[in-house]
């Protein structure tokens, strides 16, 4: 599970429904977000998950303070991502090792100290400013060591075939009901 | 080298500015756009670059169709990231076999049809919609094999030590100029 902090409606939209989508496609199972609520996003998500397939939940929180408290209280992993924590490529063996549900966190204009304090891994992915898209992409992408770029995705109803050129997209007849011996199930 | 296709000034502005700064911390060595020219975000990129080192160059050029002829004629691999591609697992190997500068092309609203078929490789990070921001940054990671995390940053101002908790940042005094021994260039 990922947790945005602090979305704030405008500013926010593109970079979080980014950050949402690329959570979804590499292998997490759902999004958690505070700040503004943003019913846009969630219908964006809903719509997305809906055609491409899978199980993907969003959830509003309105306090960071009351979802980091109730993941730990429920014997959760809480892994900061943040340019100033420990490198990601010697600390994510470690992390992995933990069967724990992992709650990972990105912000967020300002992340409070509180954040810092509860995680139980601060994690740098480089220590340069970059981008929460990109560090969660590749937090994912270790603690997954590349299995979830082939995961499946479940009664899509959109589905590609992978082209060297061009596009094909296979479509599910009757989308919401029927089958069709052409979706293979397989992405 | 990275190139993203048609910026929009605002709707495209942050996107895109995470899109440069995780091309940068990722190991390329710059990017060209398309679309709009954005003074803004060119100065952005330079003052981070000014600030946490290395070498990035932001280039604008009016027309992709010119960029792409460039870079082929120069000998260049063009690599054209999009979800209808093959799977980056299954081919980033051969990739990284071609000892070509590489430039690696990214959409933009509505990428034309000269750029799936100009593109030596048209690579899917995931069959999945998410980001252009992950896409580039796993493409840029499997690419250099992970070495890019910990890349060093030449003539930073600013530099961070990875800590546990919290922030630590070095600051070289008299940026611009002095040195200081509490900066020991590593990152």
């Amino acid at each position: 599970m990922v947790l945005r902090l602090s979305h704030r409606i405008i500013r926010d939209a593109r970079a979080t429904s980014h950050l949402f989508l690329a959570a979804r496609a590499l292998g997490a199972d759902g999004v958690i977000y505070t700040g503004q609520r943003d019913r846009t996003i969630e219908a964006t998500i809903h719509e997305v998950t809906k055609a491409w397939g899978g199980h993907f939940d969003v959830t509003y929180q309105p306090k960071a303070a009351g979802v980091l408290k109730e993941w730990k209280t429920g014997g959760g992993d809480l892994i900061h991502l943040s340019m100033y924590g420990l490198p990601l490529q010697n600390v994510v063996d470690a992390i992995r090792t933990s069967p724990a549900d992992k709650l990972i966190v990105v912000g967020g204009a300002k992340v409070p100290r509180l954040v810092y304090d509860e995680a139980d891994w601060n994690v740098a992915v480089t220590s340069q400013p970059h981008s929460e898209i990109s560090a969660v992409s590749l937090f994912l992408h270790e603690l997954f060591r590349g299995q979830e770029l082939s995961k499946p995705f479940e009664d899509a109803e959109l589905t590609i075939m992978p082209q060297v050129r061009g596009k094909k997209i296979l479509r599910r007849s009757g989308s919401g009901g029927g089958r069709d011996t052409r979706h293979d199930g397989s992405v």
